[in-house]
């Protein structure tokens, strides 16, 4: 079998602030060969999630950075086209981590065969991948909300929030997002259903928020740090949980950013909890389980931003961290398999 | 019975900043006369804690600010000098919150009867008190050590830090200290048996850190925000927890004072949780029964810094915003009684 040139991008060089495109380089080299053991793929869509700029920097954090030269990491879903590993056969579709790049070899180590009958190949990348793992695992287990509560969430229309309100709703729960357009706003209320959405570009966003949740915020599932932060612990009932699983507005920062005031956070006795979805690989099973329910029943929906050929990744990252994409944003790298 | 005149000291005006001499006023009247169902007590001590600097100010808090011309709040050991209540008879040591007063008339609500045998009653407003259940609840089921962690603690040498570090010993983990000067360290180690003690007044604060906890740090019980916690943040392990009870060195700020970095929180997964001792005193018998042994058998040991009459109190509590006491601070307002 013949293969074309195997296209890569690969870190050309460390961001300094916000990412630009020739911080990034695309490369092509022959396509790897399958050894014993191993697996051929070729891959369909790349996940863009705002950590990979975490990737490209030094200095301490939960992974290793990304070499200068190495091909940038991320989660990827995949066709098997040769197959050394006896769990693989050629033509599965697999759930992978083979970073940016066209063609990929792997040991199968962490690697999940798909079933493309069961949903949409590319939500194993979004809300039946990481990110929805992450608002579940987020939300249920660090969150704890209780029927009845307001449950507030930042990058609303995102892969993660937009998964937190409806997880929120369905826990009857007041849901309440928070996001960058009006546009994002109404898409957050009429589609996904929650019951309000704050435009954090529209000027007093304490006030709009307190007309949000007249009865306080008791969790407050954050993603992005800075005054949206502010605003809501001006707001937060006694005992008000804050999981933190993201800091986008600070990820471009170049130096450190101070925190918000914590005499809010003594006085309301808040928890604020960072955590990070890969410590909590125990809750995917039921994670799984319950979440391709709600997708079939139509109770969780979801909005794919689909950006076409990885050569438009590096653009489309450097979108993301600045809040321009709208909904998980997968970069479609070849094409789907016929369905056979 | 006669009784002489009642000195009370009251809020004069709310302070701007750190508080001032002129912010509080003596004044003198009549004693107060109990009615049907109260008890007549004179003051013997009271207790300086940092919390009252919140109470002088207006705004948010967790509890309701002293009104101008109100005496100040306080919990004091005090003589029942007449009874017209079932359970409590002249002689009687209590404890209560009858604040900055030579007398005070209460209704018996929360008044706990001492035992002069069992323990000195000036204890009974510290390390058997307020600030040892401060401690005990929050290194231990906030905190969390396991045995083997790095246990620190701001105000190491204060009321409540002197008592989270020898529990952490107890327990089993590696107790560090932070604390203001060379004098209050040597006492950290010497007296109380912490494993070390860092003088924040000594210049690399991270440095000294850094080396008190080779194996990083896993809780940091927060009392004072500010620089302490940027250094802490630093050399936090994963999975660490941060029990939040003051914010000391910001209680004289006029400005909302920015706070930490949370890029450390969500990297290593740690959880800052703020609380307040009065929601917990389900665990009041529990922590009585332990720490009493353990005060007892001189496992805990404890340390008072007793201002001499109630004229001393503004002066006392000013110093104490700044560090300057050198344990547990209590004013005597008037003589123990004899023991009988």
């Amino acid at each position: 079998m013949t293969t074309p040139l195997n296209r890569q991008i690969v870190l050309a060089r460390r961001p300094t602030g916000a990412p630009r495109q020739d911080d990034f380089m695309l490369i092509e080299s022959p396509p790897p060969r399958p050894g014993d053991g191993q697996i051929l793929c070729r891959t369909i869509y790349l996940s863009l999630d705002p950590y990979m700029r975490g990737r490209m920097s030094e200095g301490r954090s939960y992974a290793k950075a990304v070499d200068i030269g190495q091909v940038m990491v991320g989660g990827t879903v995949s066709e098997v086209m040769e197959s050394r590993h006896p769990s693989f056969k050629p033509g599965d579709v697999v759930l992978g981590y083979d970073g940016w790049q066209g063609w990929a070899v792997s040991t199968g180590a962490g690697v999940r065969t798909l079933d493309p009958t069961q949903a949409p190949i590319g939500m194993a990348l979004g809300v039946l991948g990481m990110p929805g793992l992450t608002a579940y695992v987020g939300l249920l287990d660090i969150g704890r909300p209780r029927a009845g509560e307001t449950v507030v969430v930042s990058a609303a229309s995102g892969a993660v929030g937009s998964v937190v309100g409806q997880i929120a709703k369905l826990k009857g729960c007041r849901a309440v997002g928070i996001a960058g357009s009006e546009e994002k706003c109404r898409f957050v209320v009429d589609t996904l259903g929650f019951d309000a959405c704050v435009n954090h570009r529209s000027g007093d966003l304490v006030g709009a928020l307190r007309l949000a949740c007249p009865s306080g915020i008791d969790v407050y599932f954050e993603n992005v740090g800075g005054a949206v932060l502010d605003a809501v612990l001006r707001l937060v009932n006694p005992g008000a949980r804050i999981p933190l699983c993201g800091l986008v507005s600070q990820y471009n920062a170049t130096e450190p950013v101070r925190g918000p005031d914590l005499r809010p956070v003594l006085v309301n006795r808040v928890t604020i909890r960072g955590f990070i979805v890969s410590d909590h690989s125990d809750r995917q099973a039921d994670f799984l389980t319950e979440m391709t329910r709600w997708v079939r029943e139509g109770r969780v929906r979801y909005r794919e931003d689909v950006v076409e050929g990885l050569e438009q990744a590096p653009r489309a990252l450097i979108g993301l961290l600045d809040g321009r994409n709208f909904g998980k944003v997968i970069v479609r790298v070849g094409p789907e398999p016929a369905r056979r």
